[in-house]
């Protein structure tokens, strides 16, 4: 049986960060789903259609890995998919105790699904989305934070 | 003198965590007074009026606990109700960050006024009002988390 | 019944952040024991007695505060004591993390015993005892980290 | 050379331990200039303008501290000022998180940049910008926690 | 090709935390090699030999699990069996930061490594070995948190 | 008059995030020395006079970098050296716990000392002196995580 995991995230944008955690992903999982989530009603900074294209163009090669847009519980979506993982990037401790909260719930939704943790390579670990956000919101230059060319 | 306690939070929604809290306060103090904090400027998931009703049934049985809705300071609402206590549970580290800063301000505020701390049991700990809100808005099934039917 | 709490620690030695505990705790408990745990076999850096003395001449005024030796499990002493409380206090999340594993067990040995947290004052939140010792071995002056004279 | 650092926030208000800070950095640089993040799209609680004032008022004394209104990257404002060195406080681990992440961003954006954090001193470290304005939203005094009149 | 794993620890003594992410290890692994780090220098509580058997005893009925002595590192053992990944749980934040730098460590020492975290479960996550230990020297009952009989 | 920092540790042995702190801090001290802490009862693993050899050549080119040996207090040493300052890195959120409280005693025992504290730059926040002893103990190659050669 093929091992599916799914990457979940808002990826308003996805960073090296992400990537550095789907490609070392695909050292345990057959393929990887990176599942977008996107509500209409929530206001994003980047395109959502746009990042789905950026993040398809980044992993263009690599077969095992895709972009899906959702809107509804990630519990459920795993379903779908067949996804008996969740595979999260831990960067530090605010993002340790928030993981632990989310894990648990989803389990307890889906108890065939396993949230797997790699801790995000120490050269990825201060970049977040929002930082990318506001640095360029001021027009810096974000090029060296993520994987594709805006 | 019998010992009174505040519960303070916005409950939205009460959950079995809070519950938790709670009961096991009871072993400490004669009341608890569960202080739900409402302002009608801020928006709230679930309708305030029925999550009074719903915290007021959980407890039907239990004569040491009410249930206040309140929009004033904490450390104020605890002197109208001869509070000198403040009760709160913590379930991770960041809940300890927030309520160091919190408790000590209520105190700088109210001298009279001591927070005391539960640690939310296991079970419950990766519980949050917002999680419940997140996986309600999908239509998942919080029954597991609230200690009520909604 | 007598609200009867053990405030259990090896207190190597007794510091000003204790004291704000135990004072503190009697506002929610009728008695606090101060319980030394004491093993013959472990070396301590205060003389074992000389330091139950100087915490009883701390507290000599006050009636509803005890000191007792201890050498077994803090749960079983609390039985023999009737105590179903346990106080601690936490200064920071490196406490929090500790103490939050030492209560879940705490109260699986003993389900009557409930484990209530304060907040260290944030005056004596940097003392410990390991950090006296270290200063007290180079001679340094430490009567203001202790509430009594060496 | 003259030792420049940049005291960068958002000052909505300014603290007693935004003080701390700025006065136990002038042990370490020549001058601080403080940088009052201000965009014209986000609301604030406490008028810009008037908050200007007050920091002013509260240094007027001291040649050594300035203050600025800024909207742009902070590591471009630094290059402006001729400041090397960015000046924050720490209050906890919570704040320990984001600034690591913020530092090595701007670190990234500008390599002379150097972040150089104070620990907030032990009677500030629990107040914060939010805390003041839901006290003072609420009519609670909040004069000790501020270091000017309102 | 297999994916093979080391769960590497002291395991003095093994606990039911260390068989939740053994078990749970399983879904992502082909077999699990619990490794079990011995130095005749570093003195143990529990038997080494007899901890190895009782650890042995509990996955009988698992063939894809088995129990490995070592006195080595860690990251050159993982070549010896050709294991890829390094499994660990995680408890709580101080885990975390540990396990943050052992993980860099290793995957430096050994490019091939890559070390995969599940936070364990609740019921779990306040069990350590050094708790287990002082409950037994005590006489404590420890058998709700090992896997076997003592 | 000069600005000169101690930079106080046990240094068993120096690291590259050792050296990464040093040469930080020279962009804000005049002088710094480093500062090791020696007790002839407590053992060490690197030989101390070994040790100062390889601070001393990591820095021969950097004159405003010493090397000295100390057994007292850090706050009496600092008096000495007409120390305003003490310097120190942070790897994580336990490094910070553990800094806050030491930062406010050193202050307590010598109001002119200030503690600053840089954020060890990401590619060596891994590296600790337990865990190079714990590498070279078993025979790695340890040689990436110390400025000198051994």
């Amino acid at each position: 049986m093929k091992r599916i995991a799914l990457f979940p995230g808002s990826f308003d944008p996805f960073t090296k960060g992400h990537e550095d955690i789907v490609l070392r992903g695909l050292r345990l999982f057959d393929e990887v789903v990176i599942a977008m989530g996107h509500n209409s009603r929530k206001s994003r900074y980047f395109d959502v259609n746009e990042m789905v294209q950026k993040i398809e163009y980044t992993f263009e090669n690599v077969d095992s890995v895709s972009v899906k847009l959702y809107d509804e519980l990630t519990a459920e979506l795993a379903k779908k998919y067949s996804a008996n993982y969740l595979l999260r990037g831990l960067r530090n401790t605010t993002d340790f105790e928030y993981e632990n909260s989310i894990s648990q719930v989803n389990r307890h939704l889906n108890d065939q699904l396993e949230t797997v943790f790699l801790i995000t390579s120490p050269e990825y670990a201060s970049i977040s989305s929002s930082i990318i956000r506001e640095v360029h919101k001021y027009g810096g230059d974000v090029s060296d934070f993520i994987p594709y060319e805006l």
